[in-house]
């Protein structure tokens, strides 16, 4: 699209009144997050989704309607329009709650907790038992070699490194245990993988979450669980002490052939920027151990609050602003992809979009996907956010169903809360809606409202750009 | 005392040097940070304070074997010195679990939950029940007048205001009602008090506080509690329907004697300044209803924390540091009056406190009672905080039991953690072991330790105006 004059000479005098903007940005930043926190609806609508649907995997039940709930949800605060966007997802079901044990002597069997890896196939009928073999991670394997692998169960017991401040980058220094562990140890003729749960806390919770067998052939599929950190440290001191004792477990999990399923959108129309689109999201599906509130029911609740804030307020959008429940970014990311894929065939000009994907605790800033000069532009807003306690404002990924709209110029941001709690409940049975604190919840959305607010306001610098040529 | 040429140059070269104490300050952090995180002791501490002692109240046993407890705690991690200082305390005693309902008409009851206010007198024996008239606050009681008032049951229900983002001023703005109401009621010839709990959420938990009655004769000393908050918005709806309602309460708290008990002390001696103190503390008494994990077992095991950690790592202070565990913050504040008046007494320069009695929540920062020079000091460590997302470092109040010790040129600081939740557990049978999360306890436990570390490293700016005289 062409700038007209008039927008040009509005752009240039805005920036001009910086000073004026400011106080006018300051209290419109002041009445989202009054609003936000003293008539929110994001909590009402998370207890919903959370106590009356439950967790929502892929191609399931819930899932479905989650759909529903979540397009009445947006019917209701008077969006332009809302619609479902198709598509196909894979479905994947636990099947009966998995059983495991620890063999310590003939007959000596200790209990231990574990779920199904998302995506693991099913044990032998009747359950698999064998010897262990403890890794502290994937690399492990080749220095070990086939000879001492073959026949064996994996256990993967590299723990989140305590240390790490960021809990997302101590998640990211495990996650390939969980992921690609079974895949690697098949290939050393492992006959079963347990990994340690991605916890950075010691309890008796069983962490699930994706994992691939990649291009592995299906004959050569192995079944992978994960097992509490309590009996992760119960089961290493044991191998300490035993190290022929045999671990058992039991899983029926099944994959179907894939589904039907939708992202739900919902739009505000720009009034100046029509086409251009910014988009703020969360995914709807979750995993089925708890009912997702943190991952990703939070997300999805403050997003939609987004624009009913904004409606609440009477602020009129320069662009489009779209609230996308992205389904699937748990197990295939269907959901993130279709509605990129879509948005390019459409040739719609998406300048900015906004996830919130790690929980609904106390907003603490954004992580940033953007050149220089956009990022210049939002920490420039540093000072209109203080008085919210927000400040942080640093480079880094927007999120995962964001992540396929990334072109050149345009601006991801993903929000961040404070991280210190979030894998205490992260894909295992407490994550749940008592976990989430209202205020904590509120107050992302009323952040993730302000920053829509203001990119809307000002643009970003890409469209300034647009504007020279 | 009097500075030395050496010391003085020594001082010099620091600040020339600052490039190069950056780093090594920088790797001093890391180090607190990263031996907190991954070797604390301040959970294990708290499990005992919390879940083998439990609720501290002053004059209690519990309070008692909280004393021994972290005598010993102190002891074991080989301080220079540890003693106790004693101090006389007020011992008031709820006695039985209190009983209230709401009598909507003759033999109709509906229970609610309420708990006696800190300090109150019992109801007479029985029970009480009268009308009630409900107000939004002290000030509103002139306006009635004693005719409405007298005879009657004043309800006190200007709820915390919700759009404030650091709660502890929402809470500011409300305890008045606790602490002052039943004295203030009183003198209208109220028979009774019910206030509003201090709670920012909706849930069935009464929140207890000190309340006072000031120089009121004892014969005209009224009993006051609080209800929850779904009970003060049932109370209040019902109210508006029933004008004639009845209100019963019965409580059988007392007084007893002073009772002798201690502040506990340990000590790192300092090696350049013995006669300079820093002191870093939190109070070892608590509220009755819970185990008092949040306010403040949670100050207390990080203040603990912090000398354990200087140890661990070898550092030698400048300065001679204190740990203090103050008696009686809760009802009477005898604790921290004590300890500032033997300073006095025995002519000990204290340069700098630190308070931690804001929960075991992700640390935020610090509020500090400086002039500008030390303010803009400590604002100067900003960047060497960052890593660990602390950003907050605003004038403001160090803590109840530090202030004081206040003179000029002292430095007083309280940590600041996110407050979202604070009020949700506070002085409630909620605020448990449970409530408080290993890694968020440990790293305002860093927090406070990089805080006595570096103004250890460069002192107070008094001590350096202390050189020109």
């Amino acid at each position: 699209m062409k700038y007209t004059k008039l927008t040009l000479v509005t752009l240039l005098l805005t920036s001009m009144m910086f000073g004026q903007n400011t106080t006018q940005d300051a209290e419109m930043l002041r009445q989202i997050y009054d609003q936000a926190l003293t008539n929110g609806k994001a909590y009402q609508w998370l207890d919903d989704l959370s106590n009356d649907i439950g967790g929502r995997l892929s191609g399931s039940l819930e899932a479905e309607r989650a759909v529903l709930y979540t397009k009445e949800v947006m019917e209701s605060i008077g969006l332009d329009s809302v619609w479902l966007q198709p598509v196909m997802v894979p479905k994947w079901t636990r099947g009966i709650p998995e059983y495991s044990y620890i063999e310590t002597a003939p007959g000596i069997t200790n209990l231990v907790n574990i779920c199904a890896l998302g995506g693991s196939v099913a044990t032998p009928h009747g359950g698999l038992k064998a010897e262990v073999v403890e890794v502290s991670g994937i690399e492990a394997l080749a220095a070990l070699g086939r000879e001492k692998i073959k026949g064996k169960i994996v256990f993967y017991n590299r723990p989140m490194q305590a240390n790490l401040i960021h809990t997302f980058e101590a998640y990211g220094g495990c996650v390939d245990q969980r992921y690609s562990g079974a895949k690697e140890a098949a290939k050393y003729g492992a006959v079963g993988v347990v990994v340690r749960s991605m916890n950075l806390r010691l309890d008796d919770l069983p962490h699930t979450g994706a994992m691939s067998y990649d291009d592995l052939p299906v004959s050569e599929r192995i079944p992978a669980c994960a097992i509490s950190t309590n009996d992760a440290n119960y089961l290493s001191t044991a191998i300490k002490l035993m190290p022929k004792l045999n671990f058992y477990f039991n899983q029926t999990c099944r994959v179907f052939p894939d589904v039907k399923s939708y992202n739900v959108i919902g739009e505000i129309k720009g009034s100046e920027f029509p086409n251009q689109y910014m988009v703020v999201g969360g995914h709807l599906d979750s995993w089925d151990l708890g009912d997702g509130s943190h991952d990703d029911g939070a997300g999805c609740v403050q997003s939609i609050e987004v624009l009913r804030l904004l409606k609440n307020l009477d602020f009129k959008p320069r662009h489009s602003i779209r609230v996308v429940m992205f389904m699937n970014e748990e197990n295939g990311l269907r959901g993130g992809n279709k509605y990129a894929e879509e948005a390019q065939l459409k040739n719609e000009n998406h300048v900015f979009a906004l996830e919130s994907d790690s929980g609904g605790f106390t907003p603490r800033g954004f992580s940033i996907d953007a050149d220089a000069t956009n990022l210049a532009q939002i920490r420039s807003w540093n000072d209109l956010f203080k008085p919210y306690l927000i400040h942080y404002f640093e480079p880094g990924g927007g999120g995962a169903d964001i992540g396929p709209l990334k072109k050149d110029g345009m601006v991801l941001a993903g929000l961040r809360p404070d991280s210190q709690r979030y894998f205490d409940h992260h894909h295992a049975a407490n994550d749940t809606f008592d976990a989430v604190n209202k205020r904590e919840l509120e107050l992302g959305a009323a952040t993730m409202t302000s920053l829509i607010y203001l990119m809307d306001t000002y643009g970003t610098t890409s469209e300034m750009s647009h504007i020279k040529n």
